[in-house]
This record gives structure tokens, C-alpha cells and sequence, in this order.
């Protein structure tokens, strides 16, 4: 009967792990806004915070010449940018599943520009089997799109390709290698085609990768963000540089996008207190360790297959259709798509935000229940 | 000899009065985002903050069917909101010295809008002496702009006016009366032109205003944003549709802009802050009572002409030029324009953050130095 | 030995089937402006010729409602129309060969919209075998692109479909059946979406279909342009909103998009002379049979495959790589795409300026060539 | 009494002097179009005839090094122009009555730039006395303004001016002299902003000019379009970059404006032929006689008074409103504004269409009729 039903006690419990955006900020960048708060400051980028935090990022990214702007989230800062690089006939490469293809809204389109979608050549593409992407533009396809573009005698009436575009992570929580970043970086290259990197989720990137760091994206990268909202902050994004090579008027151009703000201390307070004491890089550590362990209840103890395999704090696994109810119970979580009639595959954010015993008390519960206890 | 000056004793004292938006958030605002923090969410809008701050407005506004939507700054919800409203062929009006025709580098014609310039009937504007214009849009020069527009053969070939701009307070610190707003109501209702209210400085000009409230702003105007940039927040204004009347798919649009917060709360939470016990409109009483105080030690005291004549917390006074430098090193002020070959207009600009202590200290500094004690 | 080579008799041969606007115009068309050229004539569209010639099409269409508007060019008249009927946050579905999707530099995109691009279904797809696209948007396709869009919970994060593009005749010659366009238009129909029809080579489109016309097209079709350009006029595209369903302030909107000719008449003329006395369709009418004549000259006197199957006046045949140059001695064509390492594709544009005796000289010298004479 | 009134025997009398867009195109012009009917061409500007037409105009501009390129209409080439030349966050300076600040239903703003009124020294405009602008942007007001703008500290908040746009002749029939236009060229070289001369009428006011020619324009100019729409083409207008100065891929950025005609012969024909012998600048001067002739008319004979002294193909004369009536009776003309409660000022435009019959007519008419012969 109900009344003996264990579950109640665990009434309270719901992990939430919808997104890495459904939280307050770190508690060390809200800290900083109380310390802070009485200065007065200049605005429009030129606050003490701002400046710090910018010499803080030069640094951390070995960067001395990098140009650093702050915005306020992430399709404000793509479309901000990508318009502000190319010119009005270009375009922007990057891979189906991107961000900016699927989930800005037509942003980028809205600013002028088309996205040009490159496609992983059919025939490895089927060779691999799966049906699934890995969420990654690969240099051998970007280069095969170049190749085809420049030999077309009617190139003049299509878009021209004018940047390329991935993110790192990617939206599936893949990684790029450092080789693949190389490969990548050459053909740009080659092509006179700057590469930008959307880090909306860049410490979790950082912080999974065995060998891509902050300096040697700087180095192979023409553009890259550093995710604030996602990663610690309650808004802010940090775009770099590297190599001082921002557009001109750049403070005119992110003002005629709406994405200029006035005080401006509001992300520089906060990327101050990300990038002191490096703590951007270990609050990624953090989830990307608690992903791995939900990895391990989902794979190894609950048997669940991973959809998509990913080392960052992105998870994806197929469930199936009749555990979802129950599931939700315990976890906050997004169903991704379907898989067959009978699984889904859905995806688990874990956030700086969760913590060791949010994720040790859903190995209980669910080890509990998985042991036949639960009840509705 | 400089020993003797008693000037040293006051080194510390800057009193900084460029802006309203140099300080951080109202110490009401930073406490509510400690309260919520570990708080998950919802996101996009919909997180309970949101939701609790637009009933909050709601009822502030005596508009039970308002839509309320919450944007990171002034610039990006002026170019949001008009490109929204307006139809592609059509431009906003406005007075010469409005905001959006000069200071935010063309973000209005960005989005592809014609910002269409209403100028005072000359004569009139002679007649009046001053040759200073009050930064107000008048409804007689908006009738006669219209009048003028639709008996044009040729209007199909020039930009059709879509809607009517106005700041309360305006760029120079002045007021519209309830009479002044009725009567733009008017001449917007007979052409079917919705009347937008920038409110970047609202708490200000509502606790300034004998007659204008916020019900009454949400009966006269068809939409109005309520600043928070400037008005206690460290970001954001929360645009309001008294009627209901938002252009569909507002989330969309605001998405496309680049002015949608993943983390709503960001802005939700400070909303719901100034918006409960009455937080905004005593913050806004603080400051314009310490502006009226600063009025009365320059004028009174201290002889200082008014430039134009501001009841709001921007104050704008004639300065003798050879007084400028020693001034500077007692208050931090923006140089307005020359108004002579000996005078220069100068703005004054207290805020929530302006402290009663600090407008003491400024007077018996000033006075002090007035009385002759000055060095250098 | 050279001298004897029989060639050189036919020095002055070269069939120009590159496309279809590298002629004048129709002499009927020219004609037309001969006679009416010292007639002075309102402008902006008021022009009696444009008035006459708006009556024609609307007659033609069986359309008493139609409003009827004359542009310049295809690429100008598919940005000003999409442009004009998408409201700011839509995108405008289509094939992946779609005309907007590869060819017009990106000028959809430059209004600010996406092009959504419908995928077949692979299995499907695959099941045909070809590899080939037919160069149509299909209705089971549309169906599923906009049942996974409505079934998205994100959807208000992407781009919403506002409008559905085909060509008719399509990039590949081919041609919807009348059961075909009914089926888009019902799908259409449920979703609330417009179905614009891009006629640039609709006088061949219609004359060559088995069963639809003008009228059918003016009832399945939401919006079409009956195009002028490549179909014997010197410039202009007659854009036809069959319901009087126009968008307000069309005349505002063209011009802004700098589409709308201040001497309408230039484009009046031409279609007052292509739609007097049927000469739009029977231009199509003979381009078509001399396409199909070429058609049996390549398939079954010379051997070719073709490489679509086009029943309009874009042929599309396999030809051997050694023969491609000789072959150029005598017709100009256009180089489609390699079909494999021996074979390329290739385009033969018949248009209402070739003649008879132009195909009849090809079918000499090509058989003459076949059969060994050929000589370098 | 009506029956021996003389008028009727005018009856077929109506001197068309709207505007000089009422026409069709010089019989130079069609009777080439003939010519080459039948001969393919290349097309997207590298047909025979563009390419002679360009090196036409390089010579009569003695500009060897210019790029010509061939647009459709005025504000169609304004529009592509000025987007193309500008950045993103630069404006276009103009005076107030600029064709593209007036009459172009936004265009310039459509692509995203704001149109930057340089206004009169009032104190000079004043002393001028007549209240009347001249239609001229003058080289000390484009200072003034310029100075004003880059002493404010608030510069990178306000759109940046990018290009200087004047029209030869001006909206008002007036014309630069030489040494206005090397003043204007000055200043701009000084900022290092181009000079755009916009020539929709460039024929009238070359050949009304006592000083400035076509290669006077390609010194002074940056860029300038030589109008052909109202200077004998059927439509058409030819922009010269004379010192090869265009941007890059300028063909991609035309197409992306809807700006390029596929069948570019139907420009190339034209400015082949009014470049051909002289024509475009001597059917200037026959319009400009004629204007001149109409001038003597009005004033000597007709006594009345001009409203702007134009040198050019457009005449402003300020008729009693009694008389309007029966003017309209003989000539069709524009009402351009009212001067007081008894008169209005009204255009009266002569083309390369109008004929020496046509005035020779008038006069004899509206002598006769000044006499008192009137009847209605």
C-alpha cells in the first residue's frame, strides 16, 4: 500500500539537471559583486573589473596581444560576431547540428549573412555506421566544400564562405582533438578563412580535454568566447582575439547590436572573479567529474547505452520509453529524440551548480529503485 | 603656503555625479540574488522570478493584461522594441535630441528603420528666447508633421511614420505633465500610431512628476519600458505592453535581436527585488530629492545659472570656465556643450547610489571653497 | 590533311544554348516599344501600359482579383517577395537546389530570413536509386519537415516557417504535375503557409505541361511571378498575388528594396506585348518542341543518356569527356557537374530565340561529325 | 460666347512637363536595340556592349582606370552604393532635401545606415534671407559638422559619417560650380570620406554647367552614377568608381541588392549608344535650351517669378493660384509646395523628349491666352 512506499522520503529529491543555465552564479563571482558593489566605476568596458579581468584572461590564455570584449550571452555575442567579421557577401561555415544553424533563432541569418552548412562526406558518414553525427565539422569535409565552392565557375552568384564556425564543446559534448583543431586551423588557413570557436561551454571543454587548453586554442583559433553564463556566471561572455585582430570600431559595432552595455562592470566583475585563481577551469573539473560518475550509474550499474559518447558534462543516454516517467521523477532531464518505437535518447547537464551529494543521492535512489522498490 | 590649505583634508572626497550608471546595484537587488541563488530555474522567461516580477509590474501599472518582457539594456531594447512594432516600411518619430537619433550608434536604422526627426515649429521655438531646445517631442509639432506627411502626393515614395518615441524623463532631465502625454495620446490615436515611452531613467521622472504614474503611463502609452540599468539594477529594463499588445511571437523576435537571457533570472530576480515594497519609486525619490538639493547649493549659494530646467536627477547648470578645473576636483560631472566663449553647460547626475552624506560633504566643501578658501 | 577537312564549311556555326537570356527580346516585344515610344505615360506603375498588361494577366489567369506587380530581374523580384510576405522571425522552405538556396548570392538572406532547407526523405531517396535529385520539393516531405517542427518543444528557438518556394519549371527542367502542386498546396493549406511558385521559365514550364496552366497555378499558387527575362523580354518579372492576398503598402516595400522602376512603362511594354494575342505561351511552345527535338538528337541518333529527365527547354545529357570539346565547336552549353571519371554532365538551353534551322544545321553537322568526318 | 472660343482648337494640346521619366527612350536607343536583337551575347555584365559602353564612358570621363558598372534605376544604385562603400557602423552625409533622405521610402535606412543631415549655418541661411535652401550641401556646413563630431567625447555612440552624397544637379535644378565641388572634394579628402555624386540627371546639369564636366566629376567624385533612366534610356544608370576604386566582389554585393540583370545587354545597349557620338550630352543640351526658352516664357513674357533660379532641365516658377487651373490645361506640371495663401510653387521639367514644336506651341498658346482669350 502506499503508505509503506519508501519514495516519499525522497519526496524532496529532483536533480536537476535540465541544463547548465537554470542556476544562480558561483558563489565566489556573487561575492565579488558584494565587495565590489560601492566603487564607482566608468562604463562602456572601461571599468577597473572589465580591465582586470581582461589582463587576467591575456594571461591565463598566454595571449599578451589579445583583444578581449565583454557581451552578454551567447547568440548576442555569435551573431554580433560573426557579422562584425565578415563582409556583407559572406557566409558562415559550419558543420548541420551547429548552434548557430539550428537554435539562434536565425540570428545569423537575421543579421544578413547565410549559414552554410557543410556535410560530412556520405559514404565514411554511412562507413561509420551509426546514423549519428559526432556534432563536429571535420577538416577533410570542410576542405572538400572549399575545393568545390572555389573550382565553380558560378561562384560569384553564391554566398562566399568567409569563416568558420564549431563549437567546444559541441552541442552532442564532443571534443575536438588538438589535431583536429590543426587540421581545422590549416585549412582556414589555406583559404585566408578566420576560425572561430563558441565556448559557450568552453570550462567544461577545457576541463575534459586530455590536450586543448586556453593558450593553444589562442593559437589556433582567430576567434574564440569564453562561456560565462553556462559557466559560473549569471550572464557574460569574454571574446577574445588572440592576436589583436578585432575588426574596427568593434565598441560601434557591438552597440549597433544592442549588445554594448552601459555598465559595463556587470560582466567584468564577473569574469574578474571567474579568471582569479583559476577558478573558470576548476568549477568545469568539478562537473565534468560528476558527469563521468552519472556516466558510470547510467552505463555500468544501470545499463544504460550511451546515445552519443561524450567526455564533457553533456550526457547522453537511451532510455527506454516505459522508464522516462519514473525517471523524471528523480531527475531533471531533456528528451533529446527519439532512438526506435521503444528508446529515446535524452541528455543530463551536470553544472558547476550540482554538487557530489545531489549525484551520490541519485545513485541510491536510483540503485534503489532499479532494485524493484519504486512505487507510484 | 600649501601647508596651510585646508583643501588636503578633503582629498578623498570625490563625489561622482557623471552618471547613473557607474555604481553597482541597489544593496536591496545583490541581496535577493544571494537569497535565490542555489535556486534552480526555469530559463527563457519563465523562470519564477520572471514571473513573480511581471506580476509585480503588473499591479504597479494597474494593468492586469500587460505582457512584460525583461532585456539586458537601453540600446538593445530601443532597436527590439521599434523594429518589432514597426512594419519594414515604416520609421519611428521623434524630437531632434532623442536617444535613439543620436546615441546609440544607429542602432535603430541597423535593424532598417528610418529614425524620422519631428522639429518645433521655428517660430514658436524663437518666440521662446532660449534657443534651447526642452528635449521634448510636442503633440502640435507631431500633428503638424503628420498633417504634412499625409497631404504629400508623394508620401508612398518616403518612410511612413509607424510610431511616436519619447523619454520620461527626456535626455535633458525635463518632464512630460499628464496633459502633455494626453495630449500626444491623442494625436498617436487619430493616426493610429502606437506611443512608445523610453523609460530609462522612469523612477526618476515618476517620483519627480506631479501627476505622471505608472498607471497613468500604462494608460497613455501603448508601450514603455521600465529602466533598470540606471534605477538600482546592475542590468536590465522590463518593456511593457499594457494591452496585451505585444507584436506576436515577441520571444522569437527578442531571440533574433540577441536579447534573449538564457538565464532570465538574471534580470527576473532584480525586477522582483525593485519591484516589491515599492523599492524603485523610493529609490527614485532619494535621488531627485539630493538632485534638488544640489539645485538649491549651486543656485542659491553658489550663483550658478540653470541651464535648462530639470526637476529630475540629471541637472544641468551654466559653469564660468575658469571654474571648471577646481570643480572637477570635487564632483565628477560630464561637460554638456559650450554656452559661451566664457561658459560651458555642465551635467550633474545623482542616482539611488548618491548618498545624503555625500551631497553634505559636497556643500560645505563648495561653500567653503566659494567663501574664498580655495588652493591649488 | 587539313584542306580537305569539311569542317571549316560550318566555321560560322555555333548554336548558343547556354542559357536562355543571352538573346534581345521577342521582335514582337520590340515592336511594341516602337510604337508606343513617343507616348508619354504615367510612372511608378500607373503607366497605361502596365495597367493594360496587369488586364492581361489577370485574363490569362482567370484571376478578376489578382493584383499584378513588375519587377526587374528573378533574383530581385524572389528577395522583394519573400522579403515582403515572411514576417521578421520566418524562413522560407525549400529544396536543397532551390534557386534561393545556391544562385542569388545570398540575397534571401541579406532581408534577414532564413532558407529552410527540406531534405527527401534518404530512404526514399536511396530507394530511387539515382542518387539524382528530381529537383522537387515533395509534399511527404514538406509534411514531415513541418510535423518535426511543430513536435520540437524549442521551437520558438528556431527559425519558424513562414512561406514554402518551388520553381516551376524546377533548376532541373523538371515540371510538378498538377496532382503534385495540389498536394504542396494542401499541405500548405493546413499549416498556413503561403506557396510561392518562381516562374522564371514559366511560358516553357506551361507549355510544356500535360495539365497545368495558368489559371490552375492562379488557384493552387499563393503567390507566383511569371517570369519575362529569360522568356522574351528584354528584363522584368510580373509577380501575380492571384487572391488580391498582396502584403499592404506594396509599392512602399518594392521601393525600398530598390526593386520599382520610375519609367514602369519599360516593363508595362513588355508584358502588354507578351500577353497580347497568347505570344507568352506560344514562345514557350516552340522552345519546347526544338528541346525535344535536341532531346531525340542526343538520346537516339548520338547516344547519349540524358542525365535528367527534363520535358521543359533545359536538357540535361551525359556527355563522354573526350567529346566535350569537339562538341563545343558547335553548340555553347554549360557544364552541369562530373558525372563520373569519363563522363560529365551538360545543359542545352533551347529559349523563343532559337530557330528551326539552327537545330536543323546541329543535327547535320553533329551526324556528319558522328559518323567520322570530324576533323580538329 | 463658348462657341467662338479658340481653345478648342487646342484641343489636343497637353505639353508634358511632369517629370523626365514620362517618356520612352531616345530612337538612338531603340533603333540600337534593333540592331543587335539578334546577336547572343555573355550576360551579368561581360556582354559585348557593357564591356563597349564602359570603355565609352572611360574615355568621355578621361578615366582609364574607372569601373563601370550598370544598375537598373536611382534609388536602386543609390541604395546598393552607399551599403557597399560604407562599413556597417558608418551613416551617409547629405544636405536636408537629399533625394535619399526624402524620397527613396528609406532605402538607405533598409540596409541598415543612417542618412546624416548636414545642416545650414542657420545665422547664414538667415541672412540669405529668402528661407529657401538652394538644394546644396555646402563645404563649410559638411566642416562644421565634421569638426562638431570628432570633438565629442561621444563619438563611438554615434553613427560614424563614411561618405559625402550631393546630386548634380540637386533635387532643385541647382547646380554646383567647380569650385563648390572642389571645396566639398577637399573636406572629404581631409576626413577621408568619399565624395558620391549622384547624377540621376547628369546630362541636363553637365550640359547646363558652364564649368564642371565628365572628367572634372571623375577627378573631384570618389564615385558618381551617370543617370540614364531620365537622360534618353528606357532605364539604366551607369556608376563610375574612376579612380578603380570599387569594393571588393562588387558583383556579389550588386546581385545581393536584387541589382543584377542577368540579360545585362539591356543596360550595355543603351549606354552604348548614348555614348556613342556625343548623345547623352547633347540631348542634355537640347532639354536644357529648351528650359530656358520655357524660363523666358514664364518670366519675361508671362511675368511670372521663379521660385529657385535653376540652371537646369527643371524649372520652378510660382504661378497664382487662380491661374493653376488653366495652366493644367495646357501643361501637365508638379505642384512642389505652397509659397503663401495666393501662390504655389510648381515644377516644369523638359527632357530629351520634349520638342521645339512643343514649346513653340505653349507659347503661342498661353500669349494668346494672357491676352484675355481665354475661355472655359
Amino acid at each position: 500500500m502506499a503508505g509503506s512506499c519508501k519514495r516519499r522520503t525522497f519526496a524532496a529529491l529532483m536533480v536537476h539537471l535540465e541544463s547548465d543555465y537554470n542556476n544562480g552564479a558561483h558563489e565566489v563571482v556573487l561575492r565579488h559583486f558584494l565587495e565590489t558593489n560601492t566603487e564607482r566605476s566608468q562604463s562602456y568596458g572601461d571599468d577597473r573589473f572589465s580591465q582586470q579581468a581582461r589582463a587576467s584572461i591575456r594571461e591565463a590564455c598566454g595571449a599578451p596581444d589579445a583583444q578581449v570584449y565583454f557581451l552578454a550571452g551567447g547568440t548576442q555575442t555569435n551573431a554580433t560576431i560573426i557579422d562584425s567579421v565578415l563582409q556583407p557577401y559572406e557566409g558562415v561555415l559550419c558543420c548541420e547540428t551547429a548552434h548557430i544553424n539550428v537554435h539562434e533563432a536565425g540570428a545569423v541569418e537575421f543579421t544578413g549573412h547565410k549559414v552554410l552548412v557543410v556535410r560530412p562526406n556520405q559514404q565514411e558518414a554511412d562507413h561509420a555506421g551509426s546514423g549519428t553525427s559526432d556534432g563536429k565539422l571535420h577538416a577533410t569535409d570542410l576542405r572538400a566544400w572549399l575545393e568545390n565552392y572555389f573550382a565553380d565557375d558560378t561562384a560569384e552568384h553564391m554566398v562566399r564562405p568567409g569563416m568558420v564556425y564549431i563549437t567546444f564543446p559541441t552541442e552532442l559534448g564532443t571534443l575536438y582533438t588538438a589535431d583536429e583543431l590543426r587540421s581545422l586551423h590549416e585549412v582556414c588557413e589555406a583559404y585566408h578563412l578566420p576560425l572561430y570557436v563558441d565556448g559557450a561551454r568552453l570550462a567544461y571543454g577545457i576541463a575534459a580535454s586530455p590536450d586543448v587548453t586556453l593558450p593553444l586554442l589562442a593559437q589556433l583559433a582567430d576567434i574564440f568566447y569564453i562561456g560565462g553564463t553556462k559557466c559560473g556566471a549569471l550572464c557574460g561572455e569574454a571574446v577574445v582575439f588572440p592576436k589583436g585582430n578585432a575588426p574596427s570600431h568593434m565598441l560601434s559595432r557591438i552597440k549597433q547590436h544592442g549588445a554594448l552595455l552601459a555598465k559595463s562592470r556587470v560582466v567584468g566583475v564577473q569574469f574578474d572573479a571567474l579568471f582569479a585563481d583559476g577558478l573558470y577551469l576548476s568549477l568545469g573539473s568539478d562537473a565534468v567529474r560528476l558527469a563521468m560518475r552519472l556516466g558510470h550509474l547510467f552505463v555500468d550499474v544501470l545499463g544504460y547505452r550511451p546515445f552519443i559518447d561524450s567526455p564533457t558534462n553533456q550526457q547522453f543516454y537511451i532510455i527506454p520509453n516505459e522508464q522516462l516517467e519514473n525517471l523524471r521523477r528523480h531527475i531533471g532531464f531533456e528528451v533529446w529524440c527519439p532512438v526506435d518505437a521503444q528508446h529515446t535518447a535524452c541528455r543530463f547537464v551536470t553544472s558547476w551548480a550540482t554538487t557530489e551529494a545531489e549525484i551520490a543521492e541519485l545513485e541510491q535512489e536510483l540503485v534503489w529503485n532499479a532494485a524493484g522498490n519504486a512505487c507510484l
